[in-house]
C-alpha cells in the first residue's frame, strides 16, 4: 500500500483540468476515470424527474467563455482556468459596458490574487470569476463577453460501487464529484474513496456490503435517496482529504441529538485517539455536505463526515489557490489509512460472552500468561485480556471496552482473537 | 417602553418610606400603589387561621419608637429610619440602664455606620437597630424606651393580579412586600413585576394565564397555597432587580434534583445566554426566597428565581445602606426587559414536526434561500430555517433547538414562522 | 481509640519476621496473630480443589536457603531475609556456575540496593532475589545453594470473621495474608482490618453482618467465592494502608460500568470529600487485588478498594523497602477511623419521607430554629435540616443529600434524627 499516496495524486493530476458541475459531461468524463480502478455503476436520471421536494435539473455543459476588453484583448478566458465561469451559466453573447459587466463579476478584494468559485443552479444567470487585481485594472469602455454553454434537458449522472459482503446491510461512503479544478475539495474525496474501494474488493470477506456513491453535492444525495432502498448501517461522508491540515470528524445526528452515540462515529473517534495525532470532532450541524440529507429527520442515518480541515475553515477553499500544490500523496496516503482503520473496526466489533464468568479464568495454564518476568507488550496483552472477559458481559462490545481501557481497538480485537482460540469467549447479538 | 426604568423608579421612592412588615397596615399602603398602575385582588386573612403547619400570625402595627439617654436626648428614632425597630417588636415603655437595653439593641460592628434589619416574627420580643458607632457613644445611665405598636388578632394581607391567557395553566411570579424601607430587597421586585403585568395586560392575546403574587414571604407563599388550588407550569420568584450587578439565575428543584430540566429554567437560562452579558446559576437549595415553599416536595412547582444580585452576597444587603441611592432606573429597566424576554419564550416555545422530513426541502423556490452572494444576516436567518427542519421531528421543542444551535430563541422562532408560512411546519404536541 | 495506631504498628512488628505465601505455615501463624485479637474461623482446603477454573495448588513451606560463593562464604542467606527466596521455590540443592545460577537470580538494577519481592506459583522454579550491588560484586567460579523448601500436597488456609448484625445481608472486608516480610503491602491491611473488626465486634448492635476475610491474593477469594452463598451488599479490598500517601479509592465495576453508582462508592467518596484532605479516585479496573475477582461479571459484586498510595505507585512496593520504618501509627490510626466512617455512612443510610411535604415545616415551634441572631454552627444545623425535608421524597437517600449538599453526611444523620424525634421523617425503602 506503500505507493497509494502516489497513485492517487497522479489520478488527482489526471481529473483536475476537467470542468465538473452538478451534471454535464465533466462528471461523466470524471466518472470515467474511477470506473479504470473500481467496477462503476452510472445513473443517468433525466432532467425534470422528481426527486422528493425536489426537479432533477437541466444538463449544463460548457465548451469555452472569455471576455474581452475594448482593445479586443481576452482579459478572462475559460481556457486558462474553469474557475473563471459563473457555474451553470445560462449561454451569453453579447457587447456592453464595464458598467453593466461588472454586476456579473465575482472576486475576492481580500485574496486580489485568487480567483473565486461560484454557481447559481437554481436561478438562471451568468457570470465569470476573477482576480480582484484584474478587475481593478479593467479599463472604461465596451466589453464583448461570449459564454459559450447550453443548459438544456439532459440527465444527472452519478457512480456507484458496491461491493457485496456476508450481509446486505451497508457501510455508506459518499463523496461529491460536482467541483470544477478544486484538489482538495473535491479530487482528494474522490481519490481516496476510490483507492478504499480497492483495498475494499481485495479482501477475500467482508462482513458488511459497501456502496461508494460518486455523487454531485445536494442534488446528488437526494435523488440517490429517492430512487433507492435504504439499507444503511453506517456510513461516512468523505471531503477535504488531501491538505495539510489534522483530521476533523463531524458526528452524525444521531450522536449529537440522540440517546446513545453511533457506532459509526464511536468507531471514528477510537481510531483518530489511538492515533495519538491531534484531531478535531464536531456535533452534527444542519448544513455542510450530503450528511444534511442522510440525517435528514425522515432517514436520520448513521453518517458522520470524516475529513482533515473541514469546509470553509482553510483559506484556499472555494479559490484558484485549492490546487495541485495545496495537496500531498502523503496526506491522501494518511487519509486512506485513517478511513481503512475505521472501516477494520466496522468489521471487527462484536458483543460477547466471557464463558466463564465467575472469577478469572486461568490464563496461565492456557499459555496466555508471563511467566515470573516479561517484557511490556506482553504486560499490555495480558490486560487487554482481562478487559475483555471482565467486560464481556453481553452488555459492552469490543469498540467499547477499547473506550473504557484507553487501548486501541486492534489490541482488544487481538485479545478477543486470542480467547476465542481457547473457548473462553462466545458471540452475542 | 424606554420611559419603564422612570415609571418604576419613581413608584419605589414613593414606597420607600412606608413600613411594611408580613402583616399590616404598611403592606396595604403599598398594595394600594400597585393598584394604582395594574387589577389587584387583596386578600385579608384572619390572625389564626391555619395554614398546612403554620398559623396566620397576629397583626403589627407600629406608630413610632425611640430611645431617649440619660439627658433625655432622643438617640434613636423611629420617625428618622423606620429599620431602627425590631421587626414585630411588641408594646414596650419603659426605663432601664444601658446594660439592660444594650440586650435588645442590634448592630453591625463591621459596617459600623449602617443600621441593620432584624425581625423576630414568631418569638415575641422587642428591640432596636442602630448604627454601631452609634451605640458605641452611649453614655452609661438611665434610658427610656417607647415602642407605640401593637400586636393583635387581625389579618395578612396579600394581592393577586390574574391576567388570563388562552389556557387556565398559569404561569406564576411572585415577589414578596414584607420589607420595610429597603430598596433592592425588595422594592425593586415589587417595581418590575408590578410594571411586566401592566406590559403583558396591554397584550391582546396570552397562551398563558399570568398569576403575579404580592405576598409577604414565607407566610405568605405557605397562606397562598393552602387557600388555592395550584394550576402553575411555570414560576418565578422576583426580587433584588434594581441593583448594578448581573443576573443570577438559581434553578427550580425539578431541574437541579429531577431527571430533566424544567422549561422555566431553559427558558430564562437560554434568554440570559443570548444577552452576551455574563450571569450567575446556581442549582436550587432549600433556602432563599419563596421558591422554598414553591419547591418543597409536596408541590415541587417548575419555579425558580431570577435575581440580579442574590440575596447575601452584597454588602449592602439587610441594611439601611440598601436605599435609593443604591439601585437605578437602568437597572430595573434592564430587569424588566429580561423577564419580558424570558415570557416571550414560554409564549413562543412550540413542538413542531417538519413536513417535508426526507431530505432537505428546496427553500429556494420558496423565497428562504439566498441567491449567488448574500449578507451576513441572510445566512444566519437560512441556517435557522436549516435548524428548525433538522431538528422538528417531534422529539425537540424550538427552545431546544435554539439551545443546540447555539442561535438566539428569537431567531428561531422567527425560522418557524417563515416555515409554518409556507407549510413546511405542523405544531404536534 | 487514640492508641489503636500503636497497637496496630505493635502487631506489625509481631508479623514481619513471618514468612507467608499464598500456602503454608506463615500464613498459619499470621492468622493466629489475628486470633488473638478477634475470633476467626480457619478453614484448610486440600491441594486439589477444584475452584471454579483453578485448583488449590500444592502447599510450599521453607525451613532456610543460602548461596556459597566460591570461598564457601554465604553470600545470600534467607535467614537474613525472607525476600532473598522466590516464592514458592521447589527444593533444590546443587553445585552449579555463575552463569548458570545467574539464570535464577533477580534483582533490581535501578534500585541496586533494594532485594526485589518475586514469585512463581504456577509454574514449578526455583530462585534467589538479592540486591543488585551483591550480584555485582560475585566472583567467576562455583557456588554453592541450598533451597530447603517443601512443595507437596496439603491444603491453602485462610481467616475468616463473621459479625453478625441485624440483617443476613453482609458487608465484606477483604485484605491478602500471602505476602513475607513487606509491611505496607499487607501488614497494614491485614493489621486495620484486624482493628476494624474489634471496633465493631465491641458495638452493641449493627444494621449489617460484617465478614473479614483473611485470605491469599487471588486464589484465596476464588476458593472463598467457589466455596460459600455469596449475600455481600458492599464490600471493600483492604490494602497499603500505612505508608504516607494520600487515601486513593477504586470504584466498583458497578460504578465504573453500570448504570448508577453503588452506595459502598458513594459512601468512601463521600467520606473522603468531608476529610478536606486531598485524595484520588480511579474508575474500576480488571486487574489489581481481589477486587478482580468480587467483581468479575458473574459475580459484579459492589466491591471497591480503599487504599493509601495504590500498589506499584510507591518506589518501595515489593522491595526489601516496604519495612517497618516505611509505615506509621499514625497512617495506619487515620486508615482506620476513615474505614470506620465508611461503616458509620453504611450503618446510617436510610431514605425517608418527609410527612410535611407541602410547603416547609415550622421549625421554630418544635425548638429546631434559632432565635433572632444565632452563630455559624446553628445556621449549618438549620440548612442540615432544610436539606433533608426538602430531598426526603423518596427519591434520596441521606447519602444523596449529603452530596447534593455539600454537607457532611454526620450532619445529614444528625439533621433526619432530629427531624424523626419531632416526627417529622419517616423511613420509607
Amino acid at each position: 500500500m506503500g505507493a497509494a499516496g502516489e497513485e492517487m495524486y497522479r489520478f488527482i493530476e489526471r481529473a483536475y483540468p476537467i470542468c465538473r458541475s452538478i451534471t454535464g459531461d465533466g462528471v461523466r468524463q470524471t466518472l470515467a476515470l474511477i470506473r479504470e480502478r473500481i467496477p462503476l455503476e452510472i445513473s443517468e436520471v433525466p432532467s425534470g424527474t422528481p426527486v422528493f421536494d425536489w426537479t432533477v435539473p437541466k444538463e449544463w455543459n460548457i465548451r469555452g467563455a472569455w471576455i474581452k476588453d475594448p482593445s479586443g484583448h481576452k482579459v478572462v478566458d475559460f481556457q486558462d482556468c474553469n474557475l473563471h465561469v459563473l457555474s451553470y451559466s445560462v449561454p451569453v453573447h453579447e457587447r456592453l459596458p464595464l458598467a453593466e459587466l461588472r454586476e456579473h463579476l465575482f472576486t475576492l478584494p481580500d485574496k486580489p490574487d485568487l480567483i473565486p468559485y461560484r454557481t447559481s443552479y437554481y436561478r438562471e444567470a451568468w457570470g465569470f470569476c476573477l482576480p480582484h487585481r484584474t478587475l481593478e485594472c479593467l479599463p472604461e469602455g465596451e466589453y464583448e463577453i461570449l459564454i459559450d454553454s447550453t443548459l438544456a434537458d439532459g440527465s444527472l449522472t452519478y457512480g456507484e460501487c458496491l461491493l457485496p459482503g456476508d450481509s446486505e446491510r451497508e457501510v455508506l461512503l459518499s463523496t461529491h464529484v460536482c467541483h470544477p479544478s478544486l484538489c482538495n475539495d473535491n479530487l482528494s474525496g474522490i481519490a481516496v474513496m476510490t483507492e478504499l474501494a480497492r483495498e475494499l474488493q481485495s479482501r477475500p470477506r467482508r462482513r458488511y456490503s459497501y456502496r461508494f456513491l460518486f455523487i454531485p453535492g445536494t442534488i446528488g444525495s437526494i435523488t440517490w435517496l429517492a430512487r433507492n432502498e435504504v439499507r444503511i448501517d453506517h456510513g461516512l461522508v468523505a471531503a477535504n482529504l488531501g491538505d495539510p491540515g489534522t483530521f476533523h470528524y463531524k458526528k452524525s445526528r444521531r450522536s449529537s441529538f440522540g440517546i446513545k452515540p453511533a457506532e459509526i462515529d464511536r468507531a471514528v473517534l477510537s481510531v483518530l485517539k489511538a492515533s495519538g495525532e491531534p484531531f478535531g470532532a464536531d456535533e452534527f450541524v444542519p448544513f455542510g455536505y450530503d450528511e444534511r440529507q442522510y440525517c435528514s429527520p425522515g432517514f436520520n442515518l448513521a453518517v458522520g463526515s470524516l475529513t482533515r480541515t473541514p469546509y470553509g475553515r482553510y483559506p484556499e477553499y472555494h479559490t484558484s489557490a485549492d490546487d495541485l500544490d495545496f495537496i500531498s500523496s502523503e496526506a491522501l496516503e494518511g487519509s486512506l489509512r485513517t478511513y481503512l482503520a475505521v472501516m477494520d473496526v466496522l468489521e471487527g466489533n462484536r458483543r460477547y460472552l466471557n464463558l466463564n464468568p465467575q472469577c478469572e479464568p486461568q490464563l496461565g495454564r492456557r499459555g496466555l500468561y508471563r511467566a515470573i518476568g516479561g517484557d511490556e507488550a506482553g504486560r499490555a496483552r495480558e490486560l487487554a485480556l482481562l478487559w475483555v472477559l471482565n467486560l464481556s458481559d453481553g452488555e459492552h462490545d469490543l469498540l467499547e471496552i477499547a473506550e473504557r481501557s484507553g487501548m486501541s481497538f486492534a489490541a482488544i480485537r487481538e485479545a478477543a482473537d486470542a480467547l476465542l482460540a481457547v473457548s473462553l469467549l462466545e458471540e452475542t447479538s
